[in-house]
């Protein structure tokens, strides 16, 4: 399973960037704390740490679950192809938000593979024991 | 442990699918990204999903303590009325925030049982491990 | 691996207490769902409760991390000084979000420590596994 520690700390480092981002972002608009509005390029960087928490969310519980359960090398690969689908949507959508969607098509898919494969991997075993 | 993967799923997939509702409610009320505010329905369901992940990063880590340091059949069926009360939630807050507060209370209320079962199970564990 | 286990139900107690203040600074400022601005100190008491998200989405994994592939005592103190560094934040940000700095710096830096830890054990193991 250290392959799938090593994709959850790259996936995590590039979180913790995503936040840096931000930060210089407050200072180069000056937005100052608490607000998070009153610049559009600001609002665009503090969207892509934000939503990018939101996939996160679902997207480690998944990873884990699907190598746990189905195959720890192709979570490894698909997990790799979320966080450069990750960083590639992070820079269109600060570029130009109507420009997001193929990125965010991406590490979705790779997402709801994850979980689907995931739920099928514990459904199958949990089947199995009380069969 | 299947079962509380198998809920662990369920709870995910709830969470991707009110984060659809969003996603759906920026098309209908033309909330163009990177804005989050414009229209009060629009704000409702993505309060819904804010809300909801917010609920989940504890849940999670509770629910999957509770079932390694109490009870894996506990931990299943409260997990259920968590995803159940959270799917009420969504309903409630989406038709009149003011109605929201019995949903959350469930919710929140499962949460903390099973966060308060899990540390009780770990500090009996680690008060044993060092008598 | 309890201790690191109540260190995790530490920072989620802190973290629904964090979410309690924001209920409570919604009635005392007039702030109704699903509005999340309108009264600056509301604002203030809101991003304590959502950067505290931010960091335990890192926080909870570096620390489980560091404590299977380097050492459970370390990731134990750590762990505490990062809770305590998260509690002085609440209280500097809520009373001047100037004054801010130094508490973020402590627990981001905890925080950094324990991912870097993590990554570093399991990427020795892994090249381990394949010399």
């Amino acid at each position: 399973m250290e392959k799938v520690a090593l994709i959850t700390g790259l996936a995590l480092l590039q979180f913790i960037y995503f936040g840096f981002r931000v930060g210089m972002a407050r200072g180069k608009y000056r937005i100052k704390a608490p607000e998070t509005t009153g610049h559009d390029v600001f609002e665009r960087i503090y969207r892509v740490h934000y939503n990018t928490m939101e996939q996160l969310i679902v997207f480690l519980p998944a990873l884990w679950g699907f190598a746990w359960y189905i195959d720890v090398d192709w979570a490894f690969w698909s997990g790799l192809v979320f966080v450069v689908a990750r960083g590639y949507y992070a820079f269109s959508y600060t570029r130009n938000p109507d420009s997001r969607g193929p990125a965010v098509m991406v590490s979705s898919l790779v997402m709801w593979g994850l979980l689907i494969g995931a739920f099928y991997g514990a459904a199958s075993l949990y089947l199995q024991s009380i069969a």
